[in-house]
């Protein structure tokens, strides 16, 4: 079965890392390409380390130059996927890495987006309870946002159990590229090398209604998520910090148990070996996402933590984990735990 | 008045800085110095950043070389100070560096330590209440851990007025220095550019009890803290986040107003104006501690965030605003709040 | 074709390096991981990205391990390899990436290494006129150094069409893996990181016999050449600027044009559009060696630049090519040269 | 004396520097500071490292707001420096940090530059010869390129001494803070954490006639230069790796004994104990040069390398240094040799 793939959005980090993983992806065929600005562009220009593809030509991002494949991937701003969407029409697999169908409920996305709701589809976290099957053969896939899908997976597992009260406080590190391609001088290396800082303190962060969804759903409460985003001087990688009141009786040995039973069988996210901490540098390039737990008996809490690939796992790995699962393929068909280290 | 100085430990990162201020402090007279491994070494191998000292020769760590100084910095693993103050005796300023005399209840400590427990000094963090007047005259400092410091800073104005629960939950991110100059793999350039992880998870770090103790003080009840503290890609600096619920009928005007009070007039620990977040770029090489608070709304909790520079505030400027307290020097001689950016 | 491939010094960066070529190698099996220090523990604790190979135990490096395999690669401290090959006999493929048998002239061994000269085995840069040919069915492979590998490439197109004077000065930057990963002071992330620092200067680098060996076989004459290698702050990749004086009546259109035909239907060695410059970014993870020349024509010289990653090309990558020549596989079966960035 | 001193291009790199070395100067006062876009922001909001000038207001760059002062510093695009320095008149010292005013001949400025030729001022490197003379009492200075400034210190004593040959090869390494603070994609931090690469190759770069200038002058010949300035991912620092042919006779000694004498007395440029090389490391945030050199007999070549902060000596340092020698005050009033590190 050889997948005809689309990608809009190529010029940018999201779009590189979606052809790096098709590039080596043994079904993919790597079709149009598309960009905005950087239309009319040679790839090798603005993706230099994608080589096989260096002499491709950016299209600009049309319903036309999208048209006639199996899978169009959109990595755009948000706000413009729903169109696109219209024009390609029901029979075209569509993976969106941007935010627009992620949310449930429009106030949310009204909230935090300040548009009207374009809608929802089917989450692309396939190992939230229920996800994976609502994914297979689906036609729509919304990938979800890179810190969800850290903090959901450091989380799931305990909510699931009905180990942690529904109040959750989290601080994540993410790389710079999780800020996309756009020149901004807040993220030049000049100011981000040497540099920790946080930024959208105090609940605006637009993935925290994500968090919430994810993490009330399994939890069958509404779960009231603090979350504290920082920038740490790195291109790629996240590092979820995530804790919660252990509810009475939660012990250690439980807690691991949770955590073994939730994750079991799971290809890409995986419990690490107690005593074993995960780092970004174990899954950069790489589809894992690492975790631990530890129950703080002193605090009376569970802290977990993640690590993942903010552009494999965290954005192109998990579209194209989905991507797999729409189409009936192997789940981990072209994607890998293999990181690139040191 | 002309104050001699001694260092111990004065090829490592601690001692280091500590000469760095000294010798831009206008009364310092930097005499003996001394290491153990490094020993008949020139400080120009062990530091080649302080030119001016570069010809210098280290001597061995005993109370012989360090005696005859108005004050003798510390700077020297756990467990050590203990003897030289004795051999050193009252008549001369010691500002340790290391742990041994921060916690007040022994028992504490032997948790912590695993040994006896030496005493208690009058506590280096002359931001706390109380302990500006504490170290007034005092011949014994103990110069506070650096995670404590950008911790205690961050909270102490939320808790001295009543307005936060007192259950703290702490992210913190280091430099590297942090750690150490040892020589060890996990600490190695190729291994820590790119990463970001935890480690000590769940309640494991030493810094924990001190945090408690400090923030305990202020709430006056217990705090408990669950600390979790990571290992970021860049040399220097700590950014903590710090959270806890907010109390019943706190408002954000409150919580700022709270703030204002606490750190008004403090030369070092600075109340950032609102919408502006810390960043450990903008302390770099200086004494200040950057301070943002915020209200989430939403998840009722509030989030504390400072930042500093560990080898700076975190240690030696600390120390050396220490000593200026306990000689009646102005409490700001020597040290800056201007960082070296970007 | 199945080979059965076992790894001496599987702890270290390049063994690690060979793992993940071969995990993601189609014909390779991986056998026995052997290593010295760490001999008894987990992969996944000494290299935590290779999520497949965790639960596989290291043993210790002795023959009796390392028998049996189809192809042995060994990432040994130098002076330790021709004792394993003895040991080993003559029907197994080794390829050594170690200096041990690079080197042609006792002499320059002597000189560099201080021990006796061990032999000399078929160099594995296949990219230099004739050594594709010495590699193809050999038992025996000798990978380059990472340097000579960067250095080779850039500049013998320039020596093989005789265009450029025997003198050759070169600077090349390196990522700290090329240093190992010995626990080494001045190698910690709080030393490297912002740090550009030189070493080896002045001749003394124990790379540069085999630069002039490579680079005086193609030029036909003895080609000096003066390196000064540095440590830049990043993990991996080595950017090497070459340079040497045009020889009369050298163009800018003849030089491309001899690079051209040098690397002509290359795999790896790429030479560049016209106007775009090597970046180790474009190279993470990647086998790729991207080139680029240009003629001062003010100072009269030829510029020739570039990027490889020192662990992929300049050296597990180079490793694995060798043994696809070797056994008569395709020369880039399960390589790639498609990195991973930003 | 106090020195009333104003920053025109307050908001970018040099000018933040100019502003940090100005509040630690005994002598300066801190006047009127302007900027293009950023005219109406506080400096807090630009220059978050500068706490003491926090809540002062950028102005916009006229003559009336630069008018009445004592010296003032031009941080500005090149280009505009001219226009400024007419308006503001003979009286006040200008101090351009721009590359306006350093090239003597006409045809160069023309040749890289591409616009009419403003003059020249007095040379702002006081190390070499005679131009620290031309410095006292001028009330104009054009501020050396931070790249002229590391090879020129570098290189000049050898060819004061008449040891090397008149074409010299040189490889530079330059934080990503040199190429300035206006936001670029290929300047973003995600684009320049771990990679090394080079630019202006082939002899385009703008400060290569600068270089011939210095050199020229101090050989009595012309010299040629083939320049490689390479970007490395760290925010400050020069590393300059420069070589060129020994003359016939020269010796490791003869060749340390000249730069022993070029550089006896020199408050920054230092030449390191034999067997330690320069690192930029220790010179972050100092006005220090740190210069070493060697004699590669195999190759019968010169390497002389130098590290310097390419803010502070680089720019901001060397327009501090020239002022002081322009108002006649101690030559290093204000700056320092002691750089921050780790």
């Amino acid at each position: 079965m050889t997948v005809r793939a689309a990608v809009a959005g190529a010029s940018g980090y999201a779009g590189g890392e979606i052809l790096r993983l098709l590039l080596q992806h043994p079904e993919a065929e790597i079709g149009a390409l598309s960009a905005n600005a950087s239309a009319g562009q040679r790839l090798g220009e603005a993706q230099p380390h994608l080589l096989p593809l260096a002499d491709r030509v950016l299209a600009p991002t049309t319903a036309e130059e999208l048209a006639g494949h199996d899978v169009v991937f959109l990595a755009l701003p948000h706000g413009q996927s729903a169109a696109v969407a219209e024009e390609l029409g029901e029979g075209v697999l569509i993976v969106d890495c941007g935010a627009d169908f992620r949310l449930v409920d429009p106030a949310d996305w009204e909230r935090f987006y300040g548009s009207p709701h374009a809608g929802t589809w089917p989450y692309g976290l396939p190992e939230l309870p229920g996800a994976r099957d609502a994914l297979r053969g689906s036609t729509r896939v919304a990938v979800p946002g890179c810190y969800p899908t850290a903090v959901s997976l450091a989380l799931f597992p305990a909510y699931a159990a009905g180990q942690a009260e529904p109040e959750a406080v989290i601080t994540a590190a993410s790389g710079t590229s999780g800020a996309g391609r756009g020149a901004k001088q807040r993220l030049l290396g000049s100011e981000v090398m040497g540099a920790m800082s946080p930024y959208g303190v105090g609940g605006g962060h637009r993935h925290t209604p994500e968090m919430i969804q994810n993490l009330s759903a399994v939890a069958g409460e509404r779960v009231t998520v603090s979350f504290t985003p920082t920038l740490a001087p790195m291109p790629r990688g996240i590092l979820a910090t995530c804790s919660a009141r252990a509810r009475p009786g939660v012990t250690a040995a439980g807690l691991r148990e949770a955590y073994d039973k939730a994750l079991a069988g799971e290809p890409f996210a995986r419990l690490l070996p107690e005593g074993q901490w995960p780092s970004t540098a174990a899954v950069l390039g790489s589809n894992a996402a690492l975790i631990q737990v530890a129950l703080d008996e002193a605090a009376g809490r569970i802290i977990a933590v993640s690590a993942i690939d903010n552009l494999t796992k965290g954005t192109a790995g998990g579209a194209v984990q989905s991507m797999n699962l729409a189409l009936g393929l192997p789940e981990d068909l072209g994607l890998t735990t293999i990181g690139v280290a040191p």
